[in-house]
């Protein structure tokens, strides 16, 4: 990995750098509507159907949020090796390859060995991914102690240099990288729109054209924190999405008490979103204050807009990647903020699909017990 | 319906008159690429996957066909009400409003009752979604003789005017629209990956710019004969793809022996391809030779196929849709026809995904009961 000292400074201009960097590595993956997701964000739910999931948690299960919510999907899910993960991968290390110069290039560029520490938790589909894609895989415990140590056994025996999962200013620029195409492509089909091409959203009358809001799934932060990044100076807000089981909600806990929750211990359906909240998007994120704020869900609203995303959308994503959306659809703090900060005009608000690694075996299981309703 | 006789002539200007039409009312929806997919076409298989498989119907099963396959994806899937089949009933509304003229025009685009005729066998998801829709929905027995007489009855008695799912010329014009938005956008990819970026087929060294092929799915042929129209005088080979468990390659089944077979009765997985060969696609397929020739597969082959698409292109497609990916992978009389006609240079083959109607509980059961193994 490339020493953090010499990273680039952690900006807009730096994540579009970063967007050059991985062109030729990464897709440009597409934006999506979808008229009948768009109209149920934009529906109040029933009080029954606030009190069924809201458990208590609500102030006003009056009056249930009216909000109006044009969303934008950004699919990661059809990204190369299934998630938003290879932008960041890619630009590490082509970070890595600028600062070892060109001799070390021409070697590395062919057959560079990988050794991806997991911790022994991870979905056996995942585990299969990463050995299929031609990986080492080491096992390791699941908390950061266990997982940092089997890295620097690694390195010891094999002279690999770390290329950590999120927590690194090079990371987190390369994932930003999905925030500008997100931001462009909706403008772009926001523009067509009101040529009246293609009216999936209600595009009339409106003068704006650009997204309002980003939410965004948030693990480790590494992406969370790029979208951030990607929208400084924009004006558009970011948010962090997470499941509140067994507290999962470790950004959000973070961020509301001024201190960075750094151990979590979840078994949330959301696999990808089992992590503690890393150093360097926590500096973006709460320090910098370029999240505004988080919201978590439930196992079950989880379910539920993964369903959606599968039956309506027709696109498979994983469970991490349904949390956001689950927000906009069911979370009433998010939904009242938006009626009141939004009003009339509404909020474009773009969605993002972090990915895609579920296997069709996980996602029986998944709906099998979901019955059981834990 | 539009009187057939005041119909459009069946040809591609038509198919571009009728995407005209239907432009406001229909998405373009994506065409995409997949690298796993690619080269999974792209390699020989086993002699004893091959065996596995083909059950003695190869005639050279020492040699593996090795053809160059590479492989564009229609997303039909991503159209509204999730299938192709927008296109045709869009078509054919707008063909009967030009007829009706504008006065009644404006009565009937608010609120048109429609009345669904569907077989007692239809999957129940495709009947809740159909009634989701609003439509009313009648059911009768399988045979076209049951579902013509269940038809004549509502329009006894309410007035109804007819809508046929596939065998009129209006139908077969707008679902044809699909195959000029593939070949368009297939046409435009390659010339930007001539270009350098999102190098993810192989495009280096190939002068020419444009589909090989098109395989698409085979019901009623409505789609199948206007795909074919749609690539008429342009010299992309358009070929008809079916399942064979029990009879249900009917299509191939007629169009090699010269006597369309006027009946079927198949449970197939791939349900959307169950009836048999309208009289107006026949004529368009067969009596005209737009359609190059059949190739069938089996259940196994449709559920691997659609296994590859759920988890490696991430898309929720339905079992008749994965039946032309099934045979660009596993049908060795369509790969060994490709390897000795394209040679070297390989073929681009647009592979159309025709729906993605299908619950989460169908797709459970299809891979639960996949081990059996009919």
């Amino acid at each position: 990995m490339a020493d953090p000292a010499t990273s680039p400074p952690l900006n807009r201009a730096s994540v579009q750098a970063a967007r050059e960097l991985i062109a030729p590595y990464v897709h440009h993956t597409p934006t999506l509507t979808n008229r009948t997701l768009t109209e149920l964000g934009s529906t109040a739910r029933t009080r029954e159907e606030v009190l069924a999931r809201g458990e208590g948690q609500w102030a006003k299960i009056d009056h249930p949020a009216s909000p109006k919510l044009r969303l934008w999907f950004k699919c990661e899910n059809l990204q190369r090796v299934g998630a938003f993960k290879a932008r960041g991968a890619f630009h590490a290390l082509g970070r890595l390859l600028e600062e070892e110069g060109a001799l070390s290039l021409a070697a590395r560029t062919h057959n560079v060995p990988a050794y991806i520490v997991m911790p022994e938790i991870s979905t056996p589909s995942k585990v299969a991914a990463t050995k299929g894609y031609g990986a080492k895989v080491i096992f390791s415990g699941s908390t950061s102690v266990e997982r940092e140590a089997a890295a620097a056994k690694v390195i010891e025996e094999t002279g690999a240099r770390l290329v950590p999962p999120y927590d690194h200013p090079d990371i987190v620029l390369g994932q930003g990288t999905l925030g500008l195409e997100l931001q462009e492509d909706a403008a772009r089909m926001m523009a067509e729109q009101g040529q009246g091409q293609d009216q999936d959203q209600e595009g009339a009358g409106r003068k704006k054209v650009g997204l309002d809001a980003i939410l965004a799934p948030c693990g480790g932060g590494g992406m969370l924190s790029g979208v951030a990044l990607s929208c400084e100076g924009t004006g558009i807000r970011v948010f962090g999405c997470e499941p509140w089981y067994q507290g999962a909600d470790d950004a959000k806990r973070g961020y509301e008490s001024g201190a960075r929750v750094e151990a979590v211990s979840t078994l949330t359906v959301a696999d990808g979103l089992r992590t503690p909240l890393g150093k360097v998007p926590w500096h973006v994120i709460y320090e910098r204050r370029l999240v505004s704020g988080f919201y978590s869900v439930s196992e079950r609203e989880i379910r539920d807009a993964l369903r959606l995303v599968l039956e309506r959308l027709k696109m498979v994503i994983e469970p991490s990647a349904a949390v956001p959306l689950a927000v906009a659809l069911y979370n009433e703090d998010f939904r009242g903020m938006v009626e009141r900060e939004a009003g009339e005009a509404g909020w474009d608000v773009g969605v993002v699909f972090s990915g895609g690694n579920v296997s069709l075996e996980a996602l029986g299981k998944l709906f099998a017990n979901a019955e059981e309703g834990k």
